[in-house]
């Protein structure tokens, strides 16, 4: 189940610096392309680093945070810079080349969306961008813990160095998440045994019967 | 394993009426309950209406999309309109309740929290807020299908109107998403039998060995 899965991870703190077996981290990253997004964009890509060096450099520019180079994968979540009409092209005429037929509404759809997106603000695109990441982050930590691989998921870091480091901008690319991937240190983790704690459900639901 | 219950799921457009079991859908808010947020602080709730009057005034601010009336639960997933002192310290104050100890490091983070977030432009911290609600929101989606639940991701909603009619404004909300659970109707659903199109591994990971 899905809540007992979400009830056995916790942000791991120290990482025992052992490898994730590859197929594990492929199933991981599927759950991320797998995700539902906004109109089917899937506006953001997953970048893989298991370069030592790159990894110890990223640590530097992310509050020094141990799991950064003793993970295993440090998975990257880089949202699309912004919507371009070649993008949104890209998108759904893969999604008529794989179905194999064109479609009316479908195709009037593309061209809202390209009217709707392309004169938009590039920032207010990389901000609907980003939210969509934060869905394929969500499934990407889901199926490591149901893979009994250990994560963190993290914000704290500094974007535009990590851009810098990974040359995203040059791709299109933008960074929103890291989420580094690994095997929990029992005996130097702090927040290993710490009980979860989450707002009551009468504090987090609401019902308008 | 979450790589079926994806390839299971798909955004719903046609729902047959039926109603969801309630504890069927507790689960599917715990779910988003359990979500890890960004310093723990869950900063967004899970609004569900089931008031069929409700329903069909947010259809009319969603498009006319009849899942949205015809759903058995409609759930919004609405964001904290900002970060205060109170809401975190409400947070952190748990967390040492709930764990039975105070701790130095910890109440320094707390501090620095404040700090950081409580001076900045509200809108900011919204959007901070609105990201972590796709967090929870991606959990639910998870476990909605892995209770063969369906359920339609939405975005496309008056977010302005419908924070009217919940008056989430008066409660310190605004809404980002909503999800409307149920169970598909084969027949009506055009959407049912089309391929889940995702781009190419290949085109959606890259790789710094």
């Amino acid at each position: 189940m899905i809540i007992d899965i979400l009830n056995w991870r916790y942000a791991t703190k120290k990482m025992n610096k052992e490898t994730v077996p590859s197929d594990t981290v492929d199933r991981i990253i599927e759950a991320a392309r797998l995700a539902p997004t906004s109109s089917g964009l899937q506006p953001f890509e997953v970048i893989v680093v298991t370069n030592q060096e790159l990894k110890d450099r990223i640590r530097a520019i992310s509050w020094n945070q141990s799991v950064v180079s003793d993970c295993s994968h440090l998975l990257v979540f880089a949202a699309w810079d912004n919507y371009t009409a070649d993008r949104i092209n890209a998108a759904f005429d893969l999604v008529n080349e794989i179905r194999g037929f064109k479609n009316e509404g479908f195709e009037a759809y593309r061209q809202m969306l390209i009217n709707l997106y392309t004169p938009r603000d590039p920032q207010v695109n990389f901000e609907h961008a980003a939210r969509q990441a934060y869905i394929g982050f969500a499934t990407s930590i889901v199926a490591a813990a149901e893979e009994k691989v250990d994560c963190t998921p993290m914000e704290g870091f500094e974007v535009d160095a990590l851009d810098e480091i990974l040359e995203l901008r040059k791709m299109g690319l933008r960074s929103v998440l890291m989420l580094p991937l690994g095997y929990r240190d029992e005996e130097g983790d702090w927040n290993v045994n710490l009980v979860k704690v989450r707002r009551a459900k009468e504090d987090f639901v609401r019902w308008f019967k």
